[in-house]
């Protein structure tokens, strides 16, 4: 079985059954196929349905209890903060993110702190369903211990992504969805399977220096020590400004993990449930006036962005959100692409559950 | 006349008379010296009474009107947008700030979008004030041109920092204030006054490459050549997560321009006013549970933090805002360290005004 192309509905339906006989109620099932499918047709794999194994380990590691269902513990009309009960992270997040959106409908803004959840899927997708209802989208989780602060060598932040998504007119939001580290790890072992060392400024090594050692890398990454591992955005020290990633970083679990009570990054994965959280967050855009006169300002300068001028080889500035969205209606046309190893993944559970894949 | 220590109140003293004789009405004055001298003592000298030549000029430009006066051009419970009518940059967000606080605390949350003011000084100012009253604040702003998006050559947007304070208990807020450039324009000009070569990642030239060069650089920053400048935070293309920064720092003026109506960077100082758009906002902490309860919780996570293990050389990680909020301590009790060419600066607007330095 070499990569595949897959229609949507075809790979939705498949996952969504994997994730049935995982243990997951069909509802559950439902939304977490249909985030992870979302994540293969904008090429973002490593969100994808590959994680369907990942998602079977937090359950068999007792991280993530498939049926479990979220409580609101605290609630005003602005605002509501969620017990995930370790449940699954899109269930939990869809729960928390449709209040948000009704509360800024009816109030002008709704945000949500949420713990004990688990991974949630790209952050993009919850903060572009506010930019849908013509609000201003937030997401933001912590994850599993990675990553360094400025001047540290041990991992205790994870990969701690921020999403705004800001509507505009006749085009999908402008979308910033970033992890706050340099790269995300998948990116590290795309370079471990081709045997090549990584640039610097991604990783430090057990001492805190930054090394563009690959292999030993991945070996310090999956050791019991607890030094070494990802940098954040602007690199090692202060001098090209590793200092405010790692401060972007730190934020995210303050409103994550602060706001909600909950764990964050470092207490992440210790004993029963992964312990993650989340925060969301919608603003009204016409709370500051038209918004059909907003969007159309947002655009105008988008294009004019667009529009300026390119460094040399270049043909193009890009937008945050065009690539994945252009990626998504070529998929949703063409199909999506599966690499090997996903269709293997995909086969293997089809076998053991008695699955047609359907592809 | 060589550097000298000056008080903090003679020091504010001093800025606040010289900014009555450039125009200044008494109260807009008064903030105004406030917010630069907060940034002296903070050691934070590039937003510090240096400026004051810049803000002479900008009045000489048209670029400032002292006497101006905000309006408000949209209000809602939970937001307003201002009209800065080109007014004096700390005047007009202090009465944006004021009023975010105060809706914040009767709603729960309070947001305002900003258009048509000048420069606001440093922006955590503005979010700590929040996070006095125990609220999330908030503060953006846009800038004069100088920055490079990725894969672009052309100076299209400023330093666009961002800036969240989080209140913790028994300490000074969590408080990430940057620009989402790699760094400030002010250390590029060090590295001029002293002749070095930058780092890689700094800076591009006309043609979108990034150099080293710090003469050509500030001779072509200067020029009419619309190209070349400084890259976000992650430096040059995508290796190491250019485009997040530019991502960031084009969110700052969708969030500052484009929910103000107002001119994003590229058409600040264009005609009659700068033009400058700032966004503040302010999320009440009992929106979340107990404020108390909270504050406990960030502040124990961030004493995990301080106390993880430290890089190899290193004996501290520092917590974004600690090292301003020591030195705003150190300079109450043994005054303000003002450079040389600071100290001329006031020496000559003493004798221009006859006003008596105090020091």
């Amino acid at each position: 079985m070499a990569t595949k192309i897959v229609r949507y509905e075809t790979l939705k339906n498949t996952a969504a059954r994997v994730l049935e006989h995982l243990g997951y109620p069909p509802p559950h099932a439902e939304i977490t196929a249909e985030i992870l499918v979302e994540a293969d047709a904008r090429e973002v794999p490593s969100h994808g349905v590959a994680r369907l194994e990942f998602y079977e380990k937090n359950i068999k590691g007792g991280f993530a209890v498939p049926a479990a269902e979220p409580v609101i513990v605290h609630e005003t009309p602005l605002s509501l903060v969620v017990d995930g009960n370790n449940g699954v992270g899109p269930h939990v997040s869809d729960f928390t993110m449709k209040r948000c959106i009704e509360k800024a409908a009816k109030t002008g803004a709704g945000f949500g702190a949420v713990r004990n959840s688990n991974h949630f899927g790209m952050a993009g997708l919850w903060a572009e369903r506010a930019a849908a209802k013509n609000q201003i989208g937030m997401a933001f989780t912590n994850t599993r211990i990675c990553s360094i602060p400025t001047f540290g060598r041990q991992r205790i932040l994870g990969t701690n992504p921020v999403c705004f998504a800001i509507p505009q007119e006749g085009r999908p939001p402008f979308m910033v969805d970033m992890a706050t580290t340099t790269v995300a790890h998948g990116k590290i072992e795309v370079y471990e399977r081709r045997g090549k060392d990584m640039p610097l400024g991604w990783v430090v090594d057990e001492r805190g220096k930054g090394t563009t050692d690959t292999k030993a890398s991945q070996k310090l990454f999956w050791s019991t020590c607890p030094d070494g591992g990802h940098l954040f955005l602007g690199g090692e020290g202060e001098e090209l400004g590793g200092h405010k990633g790692y401060g972007l970083g730190l934020l995210v679990d303050l409103l994550c993990a602060g706001l909600s009570l909950g764990r964050w990054s470092l207490h992440t994965f210790e004993g029963k449930g992964s312990g993650i959280a989340h925060f969301f967050g919608a603003i009204r855009l016409d709370l500051f006036g038209d918004a059909a006169q907003i969007k159309r300002h947002v655009a105008s300068i988008l294009d004019e962005v667009r529009n300026s001028n390119k460094a040399e080889g270049q043909d193009r500035i890009y937008i945050h959100g065009e690539k994945e969205a252009e990626a998504r209606a070529r998929a949703m046309k063409a199909g999506i692409d599966l690499d090997e190893k996903t269709c293997l993944l995909l086969e293997k559970y089809g076998k053991q559950f008695g699955i047609p894949l359907g592809f």
